[in-house]
């Protein structure tokens, strides 16, 4: 397989907020194409339990919306009063932005998809662990495939905190549940680049904790 | 960039089992690189959380793998009981098959890499799914990594049973959570072909649940 390619998309498919064009449309076929290779990803016992609700309609993303901007308003609002003085160091000024410019536009955004894994968790780990593995590896691989078509994402929680009021939006069943919400668009710019990340010797370890990996 | 090549990557990373090399070592450079790819998923604020154990020591591997075997026969002999008849069924005996290897020979593959995430889960979806959110994009990097090099992998949460054990056998501290355990070697074929799924419109609506999506 040619790395060069490969390695490319894995390095440079970044969270995509304020490069999202808006008004753009996004084809049906792409969409279904990169959800085609999103249902490629392993899932425990091969049960795909996935279910993707793709939301086009401007009314149903104006409600999604509103639950939305009501947590990420308070998150930002709590983040930033947390943080007091260091708000202004220039890459959390930037993540700010970013974060603010995507409550603002939520509702412009062509399209959102909210992936769902039918059953609940139970919250132990040690299940829920396979329950989210079941799901998040096609999220993944749902956004790559974005990424390699010249469009962009973003896994949003935010909305998360109203799930059963963006159920009853979706007509989603109650023993369903809702991980997330992608906003997808075409991005303004061709490429990315690969993100600044802390050190691998900092954060992998070789046979036990804290021991150096080479 | 080249949808032919990422597309390829994207449909045909597998869960491995049967056909992982037991014999070929894994050079540290390649593991170095495929986890340096796993960094650049993004993670919820940034916050690039996780944590990343390799296991190459064969007394750590021995005591992970009775975990990992404990909970893995149970588990298949739960299955192949509930299943009955139903389990001469081709893709099911396959399955079955392939989980049974796995647990054969868990502690000949070469490298565990252990996932992990500081904190611990809440119990409450809405904020779960960030906190799983923040780490299988990135496990699902390092897999596909894998793949590109020639590797296979596959997620498996059976020793997450155990998981203050195995926490004591790698001196993990107790607010970080192991969200996995990926045997990883080189695969004993050069290619894997993409997998039978359920058609996109069974899984996939719009703009409500079971609206077709096109």
């Amino acid at each position: 397989m040619d790395t060069s390619v490969t390695d490319h998309l894995l390095s440079t498919t970044r969270a995509v907020r304020r490069k999202l064009d808006l008004d753009r449309p996004v084809e049906p076929e792409v969409l279904d194409e990169c959800l085609r290779l999103a249902l490629q990803a392993p899932t425990p016992g091969n049960q795909q339990a996935w279910r993707w609700l793709v939301v086009r309609d401007q009314e149903v993303k104006d409600r999604l919306s509103e639950l939305f901007r009501r947590v990420g308003k308070a998150y930002l609002e709590a983040n930033a009063a947390a943080l007091g003085e260091a708000i202004t160091e220039p890459s959390v000024a930037r993540a700010f932005a970013s974060g603010q410019h995507l409550i603002d536009v939520i509702d412009r955004v062509p399209v959102f998809v909210i992936p769902c894994l039918t059953g609940r968790p139970s919250g132990d780990n040690a299940t829920d662990a396979a329950f989210y593995g079941g799901i998040f590896p096609a999220v993944w691989n749902f956004q790559l495939a974005l990424r390699s078509r010249g469009l962009g994402s973003t896994l949003t929680t935010y909305h998360l905190t109203h799930e059963a009021e963006a159920a009853e939006i979706l007509g989603i069943p109650s023993d369903v549940t809702q991980v997330g919400l992608l906003p997808v668009a075409y991005t303004t710019v061709p490429d990315f680049k690969p993100a600044a990340r802390v050190p691998l010797s900092e954060v992998a370890y070789l046979d036990g904790w804290g021991n150096a990996l080479s």
